[in-house]
């Protein structure tokens, strides 16, 4: 069998060997960063150092960042944690869309489950938010849920503007998240410039190592802790942080930020490589979220015209390319990306999208040789054999 | 400065390269085990490999272990995923000590702020549980909490009877679990013997990597997820489990039973060497816990006479040995160990008590040159200064 060619790197990435050496020698050494002796305090001082350099690139205050385990553990804290604390008395409204990850929607679902009214952000065809077409809101605190950039489509959100919106058409009431677990490594964020006043991310998603992620939370502002346990995290989350782990993440995100200009103009040299050549092999290609150049390079969110997807995943597993239908979740789903209903009204066509997200380390020749690859998939799945 | 002896590795304890070794390549392995593609599908091999054998060191089911971020997250999710599926109607009473660590008894507070009525399980001043010993209990659903071995005394706790009296004593209204923490990796466990419905445990307690810990949870028996997201792990816990640090902490438990024996005489050899050596530097010493021969070897909770224990452990951290006076949780706590009043009667004596925890890496040299440093210091705070 070939080997395979990664084309699912929004569903993680490796650690770069420069990561790997940063945490091995923490991963060694035996300290609790809350051990208040010699051995934990080096402990303490690489945490330190770290969340320092990840709040530096983030645009945070070192006391506003959080770690945790990823940014599922990060979404969820951030909305349990906001919403009981929100100004006002009503039960909150929260806006969000259909597009958020799973890792969104159910802590949505059950903040709905509490009473919470669910409302619609709006969302153009091209699978970005709307800052001008707002529902018509209830009075009351409001809660705003928006991604940063979607794993699906690329899209890149206009989340300060909706923060901006927010807080004029609900003075004082309105609190707001962004999931900026795609973004964060692949395009610049500051956290305050956004506005929000919760962001989530995973470091796995930028090269680092899974099991740790951020939450970065404002600073002054409240917010209720989701796991308390021990009170470490200035007592936002409980539980020994992994010194290793946040070093891995610290040295993952600067190189991301060192390498960034680089990293981006290579994924769009690979992405019109691999648009190319699929033009060629398969024919003209409908290519589903923002216009060319406004999103994420590294991802392409493909309809092949009369190719069920699930079959597409399959058959391209065996012909040596790793693809997506939707967000790699629970076992081995083949489910369609949420909220795809919103950009392909047809249900027939929806189920003939693929995600293709590529790597800043591969190459030009990975990508014409993943696409020869799909183009032979997708000749026989149409029937067209060669 | 000396280099220092760590004698604190019931806060934490150093991954063995081995360990270290058997992560590496996962780390920098692309997959997600979620993903129904052949990179994805070599992740779960390793993450299910992971899971079997560890399963089969806990005498568990492989689809009874959770892998969650740490042992603060499986005490929580276990004891708030237990509360709300107790069979009755009446608000359930909690069973437990006040031993156990914050990491179990921050969410104890919370279920008994939502109504739960809690009732102490008694101990003898060994800081062993009674088996016979039992509040009258009240009609309704049981919780019995009670952890496996203590991270301050080193007792290990009889939770096999324990569980088999409240099965008797409240025939089908009780569940229970065990923080086995400080037990899983240094005495054999067996999640079935032992009869709890759950039990928690951390990787980098056993010389395996921070960042991931485990929750046995017993097939069949209702249980409420805390962490939904993605659906992962079966829709117990949510978020891109960390295929590195589950091979890592299969790895540092397969090692952990297979050097047991070993490991657990030669901890007794360090144990009296330090405590014989304790004796001819500081004069008479108060061991607190159970009697020689039946707790944790590595574990000495030592009272030094007339010597401030907070004024001892940054004394000692300054002579070149890592000690503590309870857990290490929030930012360098000099905390007494919780529940230390059910041991030591007097205040005053209270504040004397120091933890030594030591490790199967170490050398008698170690323990001897550890105890020449705590006499130097112990003599120097008790103002007989040689």
């Amino acid at each position: 069998m070939a080997e395979p060619i990664n084309l699912d790197h929004n569903a993680t990435t490796p650690c770069l060997p420069g990561v790997i050496e940063a945490m091995a020698p923490w991963f060694g050494h035996a300290a609790n960063p809350a051990s208040p002796h010699q051995i934990g305090r080096k402990a303490r001082q690489a945490l330190e150092d770290a969340r320092d350099r990840i709040a530096g690139r983030l645009g945070a205050w070192p006391d506003e960042v959080v770690f945790t385990s990823g940014a599922t553990e990060s979404n969820q804290s951030a909305l349990l944690g906001l919403a009981p604390i929100l100004p006002g008395r009503a039960p909150p409204t929260l806006l969000v869309s259909k597009l958020e990850h799973p890792s969104v929607a159910t802590p949505v679902e059950l903040l709905a489950a509490r009473g919470a009214q669910v409302l619609p952000l709006a969302v153009n065809p091209q699978g970005e938010f709307e800052t001008d077409q707002w529902p018509r809101l209830p009075e009351g605190p409001l809660l705003l849920i928006a991604h940063l950039a979607h794993h699906g489509t690329g899209a890149i959100q206009p989340v300060a503007e909706l923060v901006q919106r927010m807080m004029e058409l609900a003075p004082g009431l309105g609190r707001s998240h962004t999931d900026a677990t795609q973004a964060v490594g692949k395009i610049r964020v500051n956290f305050h410039k956004l506005g929000v006043d919760t962001l989530a991310a995973s470091a796995h998603k930028f090269n680092g190592p899974a099991g740790i992620g951020l939450l970065l939370i404002r600073r002054a502002k409240p917010w209720a802790p989701q796991t308390v346990g021990g009170g470490q995290e200035l007592g936002r989350r409980g539980g020994t942080p992994s010194v290793a782990l946040a070093v891995g993440m610290a040295c993952a995100l600067d190189l991301a930020h060192e390498q960034m200009a680089i990293r981006q103009a290579h994924c769009l040299e690979l992405r019109q490589a691999l648009l190319n050549r699929l033009w060629s092999a398969c024919g003209p290609l409908e290519v589903i979220g923002p216009a060319e150049g406004r999103g994420l390079a590294h991802t392409v969110l493909a309809r092949f015209t009369g190719v069920k997807a699930g079959l597409a995943v399959m058959g391209l597993d065996l012909e040596g390319v790793a693809a997506s239908t939707g967000s790699a979740c629970a076992s081995g789903s083949q489910r369609p990306l949420p909220g795809l209903e919103l950009l392909v009204a047809d249900e027939a066509h929806r189920r003939e999208v693929v995600r293709l997200s590529l790597g800043h380390e591969q190459t030009i020749a990975d990508m014409e040789e993943a696409a020869d690859r799909i183009g032979r998939v997708v000749c026989r799945l149409r029937g067209d054999r060669q």
